[in-house]
C-alpha cells in the first residue's frame, strides 16, 4: 500500500464545493472517479480542509492510499485526461503514511479578491466579488492587526460549523490594493466555517467607514457575529496554498 | 443627433469575434440590440477596431449617433441591464461628430497572457495560452526592440487582411514576468489581421531558443511570414486600452 498526495486546482463555479454529497456535483467525487479510472481501484480522498459551493482552490491538497505501483508523474498527466477543465491536477508525490492533508497541515493561506467597479467586469464574473466604491486600505490594515494571533473566533464563525473549539491562530493577514483590485490574503492554523469570508466582510464594513477598526477587538471579546460585516460571496475565494513540515518534501 | 462613445469590457470566448456577421453571436450584434432598447431607435455601432474569435476586450471604444437625450451615465446603467455576464459597458460620454473610434485613436495597447506550467491552469483556461515550458524573458526582449518604430510589417499579417499597406508603428513592446505568468503588452498606431498573435508566437520562438532574436529584423526586412512563429491562440489576447486625443476628454 502507497500513500499519494495531489496538489489540485479548480474553478468551483460548477460544483457544489469540495466535500463528497450525495446528489450532487462535488470536486471530490469527480476527482475520486477520475483517479479510480487511471489506478483501478476504489479509492478514499482526503483534503486539507473542505472548500465551499462556488469557491477555487489554486494549490488544494488531498492524500489517498492504493496499491497500484504506478509512478506519481504518469498517475498526474493520466487522471488529467480523465478530468473536466475545471478541476486539474498540478502535481503528485508518494509519502509515507504518517502523511494526512488535513491533519499535517501546518497552515493554509486564503486569497480573497474584490474588484471595485460601479460596474461589473464580464471577465471577473466568477473569480471576484465585487463593490461599488474605494476602500479605506489603512483603516483595514489596522483592523487586520487586531485578528493575528491566538483568538477565540467565535464571532467570526457561521451558524451550521461543528468544531469543538473556535480558537484558532491567525499567522498574517495581507491586504493590498492591485490597480482596481483588493487582495487579501489570510494566513492561519485552521479556520472556522465561512470564518475567511467573514472576515473579509468585516474588514470590507471596517475600509467603508461603517465601523472603527476597533470594532474587530470587540468582536473577538465579546463573540458577537452581530458587531461583524456581510459574510463575503464565495466567488472571491481561493485556497491559494497549504503549508506542510518539511520532512514530508511536499512542496 | 448626439455622438456617444462607449468604453465596453467583454469576455470573448463566447463570441463569434467584434464584427457583425449574418448568423453569428458577435459583441457588436449583441450590444447594438441592447443599445436600441434603451434608446428606443436603430443605431450603428462604430469600435476602435475588430476583435477575432474568442479575444477579449478590457477597454473597447465604439461610438453610434442618437436622437435620444438620455444622460451618459444613465445609458451605460440601462444597457447593463439588456447585456449578458459576458459584456459590459463601463463607462460612456458624450463626444463632438467629429470624434470616430476607428479614425481618432492615437495608439491601441494589446495584452497577451502565457501561463506556464505542464499542466493546465482550470482557472485560466478561457483568459490565458498556456506553454509547457519557461521561456527566455532576455532573448524577448532583444528580438522585441527590432519591432519598435515604423516598420512593413507584412511579415506579421495572417493572409485574409484587407489593408493597402501592412506600414504600421509600434511604440512599444513590454514583457513581464509574474510568477507562472508572462504578459507582453504591444502599442501601436495600428495593427494588421492577427498582428499581434503572430508577434507573441514569434517572441515565443525566440524565448525557446528555437530562433535568434535577429531573425525578427530579418523577417521585417525579407517580409517572410515563414520565418517566424506559430499565430498564437485568441483566449490569452486582449484589447487593453486606446488613446484618443486629449481634446475628446474621452479617458
Amino acid at each position: 500500500m502507497r500513500r499519494l498526495v495531489l496538489v489540485i486546482e479548480y474553478m468551483g463555479t460548477a460544483y457544489s464545493g469540495w466535500q463528497s454529497q450525495k446528489h450532487k456535483n462535488t470536486v471530490c467525487d469527480v476527482l475520486t472517479e477520475a483517479i479510480e479510472k487511471i489506478v483501478g481501484e476504489k479509492i478514499t480522498l482526503f483534503a486539507s480542509g473542505r472548500t465551499d459551493l462556488g469557491v477555487h482552490a489554486l494549490r488544494q491538497y488531498a492524500h489517498f492510499d492504493t496499491n497500484s505501483d504506478i509512478l506519481p508523474f504518469k498517475l498526474c498527466l493520466g487522471v488529467n485526461t480523465k478530468l473536466p477543465y475545471d478541476i486539474a491536477v498540478k502535481e503528485c508525490y508518494e509519502v509515507d503514511d504518517t502523511f494526512d492533508a488535513r491533519k499535517s497541515a501546518v497552515s493554509k493561506t486564503y486569497l480573497y479578491k474584490i474588484y471595485i467597479s460601479p460596474t461589473h467586469s464580464p471577465l471577473r464574473k466568477f473569480t471576484h466579488a465585487q463593490l461599488y466604491f474605494p476602500l479605506n486600505i489603512d483603516k483595514m490594515k489596522q483592523a487586520a492587526a487586531y485578528l493575528v494571533g491566538e483568538h477565540d473566533f467565535t464571532a467570526f464563525m457561521a451558524t451550521g460549523g461543528q468544531t469543538k473549539t473556535a480558537v484558532r491562530t491567525i499567522f498574517d493577514v495581507k491586504i493590498s490594493s492591485i490597480g482596481d483590485e483588493i487582495h487579501f490574503e489570510v494566513t492561519g492554523n485552521g479556520f472556522l466555517y465561512n470564518m475567511v469570508r467573514i472576515i473579509v466582510g468585516t474588514l470590507v464594513k471596517v475600509g467603508q467607514g461603517k465601523i472603527p477598526p476597533q470594532q474587530v477587538k470587540q468582536m473577538l471579546e465579546l463573540k458577537k457575529r452581530s458587531l461583524g460585516g456581510k459574510t463575503m460571496p464565495p466567488e472571491g475565494l481561493y485556497l491559494l496554498k497549504v503549508r506542510y513540515p518539511e520532512k514530508y518534501l511536499v512542496k
